[in-house]
């Protein structure tokens, strides 16, 4: 069947293919989810995992080591200090999230990016933390800056991911102190989506709300948030005092702090899904009430980072059947909770090429991550290796797959116009429906269009080379770096933001830890 | 950290790598769903789509070119039939379907492998109808006869599988009206797992049921069914006599048939989902009502073959957002028909290659397929290239996709044991857990292990020549087919099947169409 054939015919199509990749498209944008979510457990298994949590925080506690702030507004609340360690009585935990709303808005310069957390609202971001990047063309290698600044340009560019992340990777050429100093930079400057700070430490942190400052105003500021901070705990129930000291930073400036125990089961907590699901609950309730204790009301997202292990190997492993109904029960513990989740998962893998183990494990997680319910995906494009490294190639693999599944999440219409009953008027039983009325009307638009170029017929493809999809993918990424064009900024803020840099790093010697 | 010396510290870790790889494992079967399904529709949309079907039979109708047996059933049950066109009053063809269990055995000649269609239960098979394979080591061919054996025998040894399929691979170096008795050979001697009978003709469907009365005896298999039939629909909303009275054959022998709508989108129907989902529900009605007609009670399946295309470069595309969305729908119109469904969807690529888009691809719609509650899943394992292709490795790589989404589709125990109160005695805040009770009591069945070797560290996987998945699959299906034998038969029952086949081949000349 030539449908090519029949639609040229009436003169619609255009002409050649790189015309057709290139060309601008209108491309919508989805934030919402219009299709129900999946609830995996029902309200029995839901409570026990709940209780399961209570008992945790009543029985063993969550240590805060070094941060003796933190230890005395809990005793205040009403939480059992005993050196570090600090237990809650059952419901305690829950009753201090009861003032982190439920839905907020995390506010970019540019409003068109400024993006809602919780409710039917979606945020999809790229991944975070990698030391490496690679690239078919030049290899596996330590992330410089220049990388960061490419993915903070891609993410900018796509349709399909809502915010920017944070260390997206890890610009290992600039000292370890003052790297937040050129992220920061980069995210306010190259990018108008939102973003996260540094947490690496609290001074890091003040710096980071300080720049955004720069930007926002202070008094914006203090009453809207237009940042995240990923505050990891030290999973099996630790916080660190640089952990706790950046999450109070970022709650006393009212900015959205996201809450990630990182668990991967057997190793930080026991090794069942109920078990980790629990374990998470009870670590992320308590660092969300700590940001209610620094400042009631401020914006919290109840985070995790957890997978699996093959137990018998060592090997962390992602995408893994357990890892994925983990992730589906914390969506439903977070909406329990009345707190947008960042719901474990996204598009991650241990694979160390963008094969198709690394696309499976991708897809399978993402599905447990949107359909349960998931508010903000971390991790939604370019992770490779577990997280060591970030993959251009896979980067732009990962936004098709974002863009195909939000288009899931809109689902589709059953009015008239759907059904095309003229159509067959048309073209009867046997017939043609490709150059009916109904398919001309709305075959540009229909269905969801990926940017990375099909593989077309076996005979073609195999002549041109066999490319598999992650080597189609190169030209894609490169193509969208040559068409990056930054967003205006005025040149006194500009201005501003260089000296603050400029100033900051010429205050301190490098550290390279 | 290292797990590995966590464990082997106590000894419960066996010696080296290939000897886990390749111990025999207990592998549990499963078989049926423990988790809910998702319903994508509610009630309203639901209701719209099946109204769509019936304004499409009452208005536009169906034909049935060249089976006046068809014509006279439809006749004396209330169709209007006007020449081969057969139109029904709203409800009619519903109505036709209601003598269809809703729930059947499929019955073996090993009874632990028969299997259950309807209700909860899961039934995953092989691609079907591929007139190519490829594998990495002899590259891509026409499918033979011994490429057939070997995914009969490939499907024998999987526990994912539950069905052996039908024609798993066009046998093309044997004559075309020859085919279905080496077929049916096959899978009766290589395997006791249920399989599909030959459709490209009556008499081919004739000869089908008596090889399978044979082995199962013409009583037994007057009251149960043993096989199944796959009945395409030549769609848009033609049935032509080949497949019709085929669909007559296994009728009236009380076998099952398989009724399947083929639609890509915007070709063979209008291109929206909806349009999909209800031509597709009156086509399948129309071909169960058939069924019934002819044997009232005689199971069947409401089955679908359905994908959407690229509507601007006209190639066939899978796992699409749109594709995977109508798969979804149908699961729900099914059930509402009370007939078990084989839904659109499986593990369905257009990929060329088992890369990163094929195994993205067949994720997506396998999670479609499967968590919206489709019983039986053709094009499990193998299918590439839109099905012109089976690939050994991707069959392999599928296998472990299939175990994966079958552990999932268990949930996870909330019972006292799953959630390891005691590790936490044993491990508290900053400790670790590898080396607690709770995980040395489950680390060995906790978690779903796939059965390529994993990847590993990337130092390691890129000395040894970083070998994509598909590359490491290669040696897992060479060592599934050296590890194969064949399930016992008494000789007398061989001896009738070869001699039936011998004396059929000795009736007729090679034909090749």
């Amino acid at each position: 069947m030539n449908v090519l054939g029949h639609i040229t015919q009436r003169g619609r199509l255009r002409r050649g293919r790189l015309t057709r990749h290139n060309a601008p498209q209108p491309v919508p944008v989805y934030r919402h989810r219009k299709i129900p979510v999946y609830d995996l457990l029902g309200d029995a298994a839901l409570t026990r995992i709940e209780d399961q949590a209570d008992w945790i925080l009543d029985t063993i506690g969550v240590e805060f080591r070094g941060d003796e702030t933190a230890l005395a507004l809990f005793a205040t609340a009403g939480a059992r200090v005993d050196g570090a360690r600090v237990r809650f009585e059952p419901g305690l935990a829950r009753h201090l999230c009861t003032t982190a709303p439920a839905e907020f808005r995390l506010h970019s310069r540019d409003a068109t990016n400024s993006v809602d957390l919780g409710g039917d609202n979606l945020v999809l971001m790229p991944g975070y933390g990698a030391p490496f990047v690679t690239d078919l063309d030049r290899g596996r290698r330590y992330g410089t800056l220049d990388d960061f600044r490419n993915f903070v340009k891609l993410a900018y560019m796509s349709p399909w991911l809502h915010h920017s992340g944070g260390t997206v990777v890890e610009p290992t050429d600039v000292a370890v102190n003052k790297r937040h100093l050129d992220m920061m930079l980069a995210h306010l400057t190259l990018s108008t989506k939102p973003f996260m700070g540094g947490v690496t430490s609290p001074g890091r942190a003040q710096d980071s709300t300080d720049m955004a400052r720069l930007v926002f105003g202070a008094e914006f500021m203090d009453r809207n948030a237009v940042m995240q901070a990923n505050i990891n705990v030290n999973s099996p129930l630790v916080y660190d005092d640089t952990m706790s000291g950046a999450l109070r930073v970022y709650a006393a400036a009212n900015q959205c702090v996201c809450i990630s125990p990182a668990i991967f089961a057997g190793a930080m907590g026991p090794l069942s899904p109920a078990a980790v699901a629990a374990q998470t609950l009870a670590e992320a309730m308590v660092g969300i009430a700590l940001s209610q204790l620094v400042r009631p009301g401020c914006p919290a997202v109840f985070g995790s980072f957890h997978s699996s292990m093959n137990l018998k190997t060592g090997a962390l492993t992602f995408g893994s059947p357990e890892a994925n109904m983990t992730t589906m029960a914390m969506s439903q513990l977070g909406r329990r909770l009345g707190v947008p989740v960042r719901s474990g998962g996204g598009q991650v893998t241990a694979s160390n090429a963008a094969d198709g183990q690394a696309m499976q494990d991708s897809a399978d997680a993402m599905w447990a991550t949107l359909l349960s319910g998931g508010h903000q995906v971390w991790h939604a494009a370019g992770w490779l290796e577990g997280g060591l490294v970030m993959s251009y190639e896979k980067f732009v693999m990962d936004l098709d797959h974002c863009g195909a599944m939000l288009k899931m999440l809109q689902g589709f219409g059953v009015e008239d116009e759907d059904f095309g009953r003229d159509a067959y008027h048309e073209a009867g039983p046997g017939e043609n429906f490709l150059s009916t009325g109904h398919t001309l009307r709305h075959y540009t638009t229909a269905n969801f269009q990926p940017r990375i170029p099909e593989a077309g017929p076996y005979e073609t493809w195999n002549e041109n080379g066999a490319q598999t999809v992650d080597q189609r993918a190169t030209a894609r990424w490169q193509q969208m770096l040559a068409a990056y064009e930054p967003p205006d900024m005025q040149d006194n803020m500009r201005a501003a933001l260089m000296e603050f840099v400029a100033e900051r790093k010429a205050a301190m010697p490098d550290e390279w830890y």
